[in-house]
């Protein structure tokens, strides 16, 4: 009934969902969008400037990149959302003619930029790029990512930061609502075609996603459950994770508050995170996933693995013939030894880090792909007990 | 008969160079090698330290690369050539199975390495890495190359700058000649089996070219002809060139250098050059080209067109739909804008530079495919006066 009543709400035609197979808390999916589908349990590489760093849209269509995050923060600061518009949208100016999810800069105006003023109304800040005020309201980040054209949008939430006390969680998780009721609004006007952003929308359809804060606190996660859903999104995902807490701390929230969300609805766990992570949140219910970790260690030179981290420059495997995962079938893992890529990575050669990415992509990739698989043939408590038991989540020496 | 006579010092079975067309002083050819065939006119882009900047393997697979050059001084300071040779050889280390040309080391020493001090034994020098001392002889070039197992192998000449006086460039040019016939010998030696490197050949069937030194001055390059071609070699270059002198100035030098070596056997102009400079050396009877120039510019933001060069950053490009070059197939510009390339090469994204360097890079290799297609259709001539009439060598604003 609380679905039925929901899909009044639900505007985005483009856009649908259906959970095709459960085991246990884990869920398979197909995510319908404007570009194409997505099967879940998805991970979502994060191409922050209109770019997954160290690659191209050919490697990643190539790794079965199913769907990508674009930094709004960044692309509204340089280029611009108005240029990207006039340039056909974000799909267009990167080449990229699958599904996008954009966040909606509030993560980023909270982490880079300088001079934040929190007020009801937004947040107001200086570029971190050239020191230039801006003002980044729920309204304004629903029409930048309307202009970017994502297939699904974020509405703007205030990250109160690890470490807070539960009051200053609640007011942020409150405030939150207050914003999405707001950015729910400017969505349906535009939608309604009652407003002009000034250029065709390059993504008729886009879906909006509701977030879900709260911190480490449950009545505040349920709470922040109730009423976002009482507003009526396309999905749901839960923010405010990831963020310094300790691992069995996230995998708690996660548990008790994934099942709080619409049954049938996608939940995206925002920023998150090593593989073990992703598998543990899919048993809890988890459906779409982005995380900077396989493309950000891949330039530090950290390899993911079946066993865990690889840190390439090691001595060890300075004469190491073998390739970094002798059970990946990836490019990097068919053509390069260990000792290859360490020699790469010592002379700061670029193509070190193509290589070591197309690696943590396609690790990251085929994690999710197996999960799925795992997931159908009713395996997936056994596939995660091996997982646990193989994957070592301890920095490489 | 000079051609017979030669063919009695050639050892390298894997090696083999036939000219199937002539259109002018312009050549077709055939390369044999043992890692398969080039066709010439070619151009080989530079991969310094096992890598092409920016790309990989597959990309140059894709680009249609048939041969690359590797740097032995690179090579032999990082990781060095013992580890190459023990990890199969430089085609099995960077996972590229097509011909490789390795230089001598030379020009890196001259140009990179401090404290040199050349003597006649060789030249001993400081690592610019780790500031160790080395010395590099004529047979130890030779040694270096055949651990790294290159297709083909280069001399160990004298470089002495832009500039000198004739008579320093004559004693280089002299000096350069009584390496070479040190390099031949110890070449041969290893080839008959006389000597141990320490490690199998990887590449058995190495070819060895000689360089014509001589800088601007006729009669050393003439003499130098001679005396190199009297030691007899797979293939001959002409060094000493492309380092400051004006381009009219390379061009005369080239027309008669390049007649003065033998017919039958394969001529490399070295380091060389600006698109035109390829046209214009071709045009001359050159058939083997390398350098840094394309992928060097395109890390820089500097793309070459029919036109000439476009430097990415310029404000007139910043809402330009446009591909780089409109009449261009490559990757780049079937799917990307100069507006999205300036906007990623501001960013300081990578994939700024792997789209630029796989435009650039296409560009010369379809001019060179361009050219051997000319040569073929007895239409060089033509091809020549448009590229000339179309190509403007300035530099952008």
């Amino acid at each position: 009934m609380r679905g039925l009543g929901r899909k009044t709400f639900v505007v985005s035609t483009g856009f649908q969902f259906s959970v095709t197979h459960r085991d246990g808390g884990a869920r398979r999916g197909v995510l319908t969008t404007p570009h194409g589908t997505v099967e879940t349990p998805a991970f979502m590489p994060v191409g922050t400037r209109g770019a997954v760093k160290a690659v191209t849209p050919r490697d990643l269509t190539d790794l079965g990149v199913q769907m990508l995050l674009g930094n709004t923060y960044h692309l509204y600061m340089r280029p611009g959302d108005d240029l990207i518009a006039r340039a056909g949208g974000l799909h267009r100016f990167m080449a990229w003619d699958r599904p996008i999810l954009t966040d909606s800069g509030g993560y980023q105006v909270f982490s880079l930029a300088t001079l934040r003023q929190v007020t009801e109304d937004g947040v107001r800040f200086r570029s971190h790029v050239d020191g230039a005020e801006h003002l980044l309201t729920p309204e304004s980040a629903v029409d930048i990512q309307l202009r970017l054209g994502s297939d699904v949008a974020m509405v703007l939430d205030e990250l109160p930061g690890s470490g807070v006390s539960e009051s200053e969680a609640r007011a942020a998780m409150e405030r939150t609502l207050r914003w999405a009721r707001r950015a729910r609004d400017r969505f349906l006007a535009v939608a309604a075609g009652g407003e002009d952003l000034g250029a065709p929308l390059a993504t008729p359809g886009q879906a909006q996603f509701g977030i879900v804060q709260g911190g480490i606190h449950r009545p505040l996660r349920e709470a922040s459950a109730a009423a976002t859903e009482a507003i009526g999104f396309d999905g749901y995902a839960i923010g405010g994770l990831s963020v310094g807490e300790p691992v069995d701390v996230m995998y708690e929230v996660v548990g008790y508050t994934a099942p709080l969300l619409p049954a049938e609805r996608p939940r995206y766990l925002m920023g998150t995170g090593m593989p073990d992570d992703l598998v543990e949140s899919v048993a809890r219910g988890v459906d779409l996933f982005d995380c900077v970790l396989p493309t950000r260690n891949a330039r530090n030179g950290q390899l993911f693995t079946r066993q865990g981290r690889l840190a390439i420059k090691n001595a060890r495997y300075t004469e190491d013939p073998a390739p970094p995962d002798p059970e990946c079938a990836c490019y990097t893992c068919r053509h390069f030894s260990r000792a290859y890529l360490r020699h790469l990575f010592l002379a700061g050669e670029m193509t070190a880090a193509t290589l070591n990415t197309l690696h943590n992509l396609h690790f990251y990739l085929d994690t999710m792909r197996r999960i799925r698989e795992a997931i159908v043939f009713g395996a997936f408590e056994k596939f995660r007990q091996e997982f646990r038991e193989r994957f070592s989540r301890q920095s490489p020496p």
